[in-house]
């Protein structure tokens, strides 16, 4: 069979990543496929970069030269954000080019666009390493578990905060020193903001929440919230009480709506998923059918996520000349069927939840505070005094049960108007991952 | 699109799920596919079941009236075994009929000539459930990381081993009682042999190991041996050490040939897979590009095991009509591609051991021991005496490096020819997972 010709739009990280997979295990890959895959083009400013990793290939600078040449079936791009990523990638649509991307803000911002433009245009738009890196887990969603009602997605899917998490929880450092340790270790960014304060995690659970239910990506539903506000006590405490605090990207199909949210949340230290550490990711999926399952690997890094481009491009090979240009639909369901859907505010989800409380340490205190959560219908599943800080003043520790977090929050504000209660109250949410 | 016509031989535990599957998830799997799949014939000779679980279906009693019908497209041999299962499933090719199945045994001993007839034959043979029950796990292996050369595989890959190591270590009990508790609660067969002397995982990494480097099914070639023998006290002693006893199927390539195998292991307590518990599935994947992922889930059970089969189903209806008989080969790699290689004997694999050696409590024994072990060129990691069993006699534990088996086998039989060796030696294997 002829070969399948790939133009590559940068050669950063992934880029050069791609080339090196593409070329290192071309006969493995062909042996696999039966037809040859080669670079025929790549789009870069360093063109010495290029001659070493794809020799064969031109080089252009402008992406608007690569998506429109002839010897070009696959575009990979590998730009990154939502300026001339967006641009190139509808162009190169237009011009009837497979796109294989690893952009997940453009897929979690304008996805519908795109996905809607692509089918117009009977073109592929793949993209296994937009989330969790080499863990195929977008193939998972949309084929692997393709006979079930999926009820809920959680996962660790950032890597950079599951790191300092992990060395938060190891060492019990602040959360800035393990952050400067980090960028040092090039685990994060200068500016870290779209890993720690969980923009990056909620690109990635708002893709897995549309393919999971059947509705067109809402990254503006999704709840956001960081860990860098995390005090290293919280994870001390959580410890102590058999847990441990991951940033969860989490999505759940619910009777009143979908959840989609992404926080520092308290998991049972016996549960897999709280056993995953470093930069490593997991994606844990509850559905009807199969029960639980887990999906655990690299989630970024050159090799891995090119582990994910090349495996796209395959794919899309192997559809290619059969008529195959929707066989799996981009969403997971056919767009014909893929619905807007009642989104959840945070205010309407359900959680159980952490709460820390710093009193003065005098009797009725614990009362008090266990009548204001009865108010609200909070429950408490424990309740306990962390010591004496000086010798005014207690912590005070509180799991409690499920509950609307309206119902928490109003609590909360409660608590904080006693006069015992000397500062803000700290809480986290928590899942038991049972359901 | 029309709709696409099931026809499934054996209404037990996974037809049954199948069936119910197929049923309740119909809309949901419509919205999916952009077709409707329905089961058009039943061959069972329980007619009630047939009639409870698919109303509209045919229900015949000799499966050879099921594989010849005008009106099954896609065959799902849930029979089990190499009988009947073999027969049918030949007949079913020769007949055109497409083939799911969850058979292991099967494809394990007789995958070669059905993958070949099917080829001739121009119908795709799907096989998701018989490898880790709902784990998506050969997708995974042929699809999702295809990119890659894929290192090694270990699985927890049988889950009533697995549950009566997990309460073999937390309630200290004896293999017997625990496999006695396991049948009461239907996790283990009348006669568990299959189970609990390893064929079953045998079949299940034979298969693994032929998508993973390109070889035809070897279950020949496969080392077998179980749990039954597993002493409590090993349990303890390698907890003790910061280690779990898992049955593991393991397939690995080496310079020297391919490594495939089943038997307990000892794993370092930290890595994921030691701490999948109870009737749990999960393989490890390590491969050149990707690096390490895991794949975790319910390895049995009839609607886990259903949606595997159902998957499959999908799978094959995207392709039906568009030519795509083999989009992707049976077998992972072209058939073209597929040879056979140097499958190592156990002797000459490579591994690290446990071993435990009950000998007279005298001077000069810990010395000897390590002498000869020295002289076979194993290396020591630890050893440790852990106490004196009577007034006579202490029992030794010893962690070794990496070593040939020739070796460590050598050294034990050199070990047991001493005077103050009063017993065989234990010989566990171990596997610190980092390669």
């Amino acid at each position: 069979m002829q070969a399948v010709n790939i133009g590559i739009l940068g050669l950063g990280t992934v880029g050069g990543g791609t080339a090196q997979v593409l070329q290192d295990n071309a006969a493995e890959i062909s042996k696999r496929l039966g037809r040859e895959v080669r670079v025929t083009a790549v789009c870069t400013s360093n063109a010495n970069r290029a001659k070493e990793l794809c020799p064969q290939a031109a080089v252009v600078s402008e992406p608007t030269d690569l998506v429109t040449r002839e010897d070009v079936d696959i575009v990979v791009e590998l730009y990154g954000g939502t300026g001339v990523a967006k641009e190139v990638v509808l162009q190169a649509i237009g011009n009837g080019k497979h796109i294989v991307t690893a952009n997940k803000k453009l897929l979690a911002e304008y996805g519908n666009e795109i996905f809607e433009l692509a089918e117009q245009k009977n073109v592929m738009v793949y993209f296994e390493a937009a989330v969790a890196g080499g863990i195929p887990i977008i193939k998972t969603l949309r084929e692997g578990l393709a006979a079930n009602r999926i009820h809920s997605i959680a996962g660790i899917i950032n890597g950079t905060s599951n790191f300092i998490l992990s060395e938060m929880r190891e060492k019990g450092a602040a959360f800035a020193d393990v952050l400067a340790q980090a960028q040092k270790l090039g685990y994060a960014e200068a500016d870290p903001t779209f890993d720690i304060e969980g923009h990056d995690a909620g690109h990635k659970i708002t893709i897995m929440s549309a393919l999971a239910f059947g509705t067109p990506v809402n990254f503006g539903a999704c709840y956001l919230e960081g860990i860098s506000k995390l005090d290293s006590r919280d994870i001390k405490y959580a410890e102590e009480l058999g847990y441990r605090i991951k940033l969860l990207g989490i999505t759940r199909c619910t009777e009143k709506g979908i959840e989609l949210r992404v926080h520092p949340t308290l998991l049972p230290e016996s549960r897999l998923l709280a056993n995953v550490n470093g930069v490593m990711n997991a994606v844990r999926v509850k559905a009807d059918m199969v029960g639980e399952t887990m999906y655990y690997g690299a989630g970024a890094g050159s090799l891995p996520t090119a582990s994910a481009v090349v495996a796209d491009i395959i794919d899309i090979c192997r559809n290619i000349g059969a008529g195959q240009d929707n066989r799996v639909p981009h969403l997971s369901f056919q767009s014909s069927q893929v619905k807007p859907q009642k989104f959840l505010t945070i205010d309407e989800i359900t959680s159980s939840y952490y709460l820390r409380v710093q009193a003065a340490d005098e009797a009725g205190v614990l009362g008090k505070i266990a009548t204001l959560l009865a108010e609200q219908g909070v429950s408490i599943e424990a309740l306990i005094q962390k010591g004496v800080l000086d010798c005014t003043h207690a912590e005070i520790v509180i799991l409690t049960h499920s509950t609307v977090e309206k119902n928490i929050k109003n609590a909360i504000a409660a608590i904080e108007q006693q006069a015992f209660v000397s500062e803000k109250v700290t809480m986290i949410r928590m899942e038991s991952l049972h359901g």
